[in-house]
């Protein structure tokens, strides 16, 4: 049997008793660590499941599916992610591949930031498309999540935006050698992301557009969701560019133009100057 | 300290490790059973915990918040919610109760429906507004979450909608009565809610409007998601109407007009050709 089971957010503990009890059991269990991370590393969970975790980076999810899905016709296997198992395309397909070989699969759902994002008090039925925004580079700056995120405000709809991740990246020059060079690690801060929204205001600006939202739109940076060391500032865009949330992982909120009652109340407690 | 334990969807071992052992040392514990429901009763809950629970029901969360908050600042109190605890505005709201009253809490997350839904193999980053569609009487039938579905089609999305469910809804001729009379409780299936699509797509036609969606789109139903009994089913909305998936809680989701290959694949092995 193939298990892909989530790990919600923040520590150890966030795994389900369900989750657990498979994990303890199983006899091979990797850790996907590239497209998301837990604010806890490899060695904490290995301590707090009582067995050693195999480390299923970039290359080894999306290239050597056959070596993870090894004899699981009639082992115990288990893949466990960030969140939810079906937060990433890749996971999606990694079931896929299971399927076609014929193994039989469960899931275990967990938290993902996008249900725990309610956290902030702004209703998930009041959220639309959900982007993702990407580092930029001297050649490559897309904008594309821009457009929707205007879409979004233009229907009186909250955006939650998930920022970029870098992990076990190959470096440019590296990509057509045998052996390839990892970038380090890094992780898009919401200063970061804002400073990109503001960029792209200034743009459109320039070239006599409406960009559809302004420097003084209000946005919500979270950090670290779920985790004991949780941090949710509220404030406009303008400042949400000079916000230090401290470490990984950053998402941020473009608030639409209709704030409930409740939301408001909620999401008052958060304002920047009592953060700050 | 108060507590807000998401339970998941499933069975008592969704919960999360950390939840559990919330649960073990609490002074009292609240299982809100109106807003959703698990798969299995509040006596499996309480064998599994090891521990007596106490219901509480739409008037004891929304009249009774003193009660349950009662004696929080120096003692441990908890409210269990099914899926995650920011799903429902009654529970952000409950939250600011305590809050409003001084009493220190913390949540704890775990998997929802509006991350769950990822099981049908459609991205979670391709939909849109998530609806609710309520039960129609004979006086009061709304339509509004139509137009946020054909809106979602529009943009190219996937819409998720919430069917409603009743559980201890009194009497409309009791509401005036000193002791109310309760209904008994109702969940809206898949074949409801696509009927009920249907009959607005029909309204619109005779208005000579163009309705957005047509019997022939496709849509998703799913019953108990998360559990061993899940059922998932894809076909038209017009054959969604006659789709019997069994027990609570069902959902229902039409698919956007744009399906990506990974998508695709994976929603096929729930044609309903091949399921019934």
């Amino acid at each position: 049997m193939f298990y892909i089971i989530g790990l919600g957010l923040g520590d150890p503990k966030d795994i389900t008793v369900k989750g657990l009890e498979i994990v303890k059991k199983c006899d091979r269990v990797y850790l996907e660590a590239y497209t998301s991370i837990l604010t806890c590393g490899k060695e904490e969970l290995e301590k707090f499941y009582g067995r050693p975790l195999i480390v299923a980076d970039r290359d080894l999810v999306e290239l050597g599916a056959d070596d993870i899905l090894a004899g699981a016709e009639e082992k115990d296997v288990a893949l466990l992610v960030v969140g939810d198992p079906f937060g990433a395309t890749t996971h999606t397909d990694f079931i896929l591949r299971a399927k076609e070989k014929g193994i039989k699969f469960q899931v275990v759902h967990n938290a993902s930031i996008l249900n725990a994002v309610g956290c902030c008090g702004l209703q998930l039925y009041s959220f639309g498309e959900t982007v993702s925004i990407p580092f930029w580079t001297d050649q490559w700056q897309p904008d594309s999540f821009f457009d929707k995120i205007v879409n979004n405000v233009k229907n009186r709809l909250h955006t939650l935006c998930l920022l970029d991740i870098k992990v076990k990246e190959p470096t440019l020059e590296s990509l057509t050698m045998k052996k390839k060079v990892y970038m380090p690690p890094k992780f898009m801060m919401v200063s970061e992301a804002a400073l990109q929204l503001l960029q792209i205001i200034d743009k459109r600006k320039e070239q006599g557009e409406d960009p559809g939202i302004s420097e003084k739109n209000v946005c919500v940076g979270l950090a670290r969701v779920g985790s004991e060391s949780q941090k949710i500032v509220t404030c406009s865009l303008k400042n949400m560019s000079t916000v230090d949330l401290g470490g990984p992982l950053h998402s941020l909120i473009v608030v639409g133009p209709i704030i409930h009652p409740v939301e408001m109340e909620y999401l008052v407690q958060f304002e920047m100057k009592k953060e700050q």
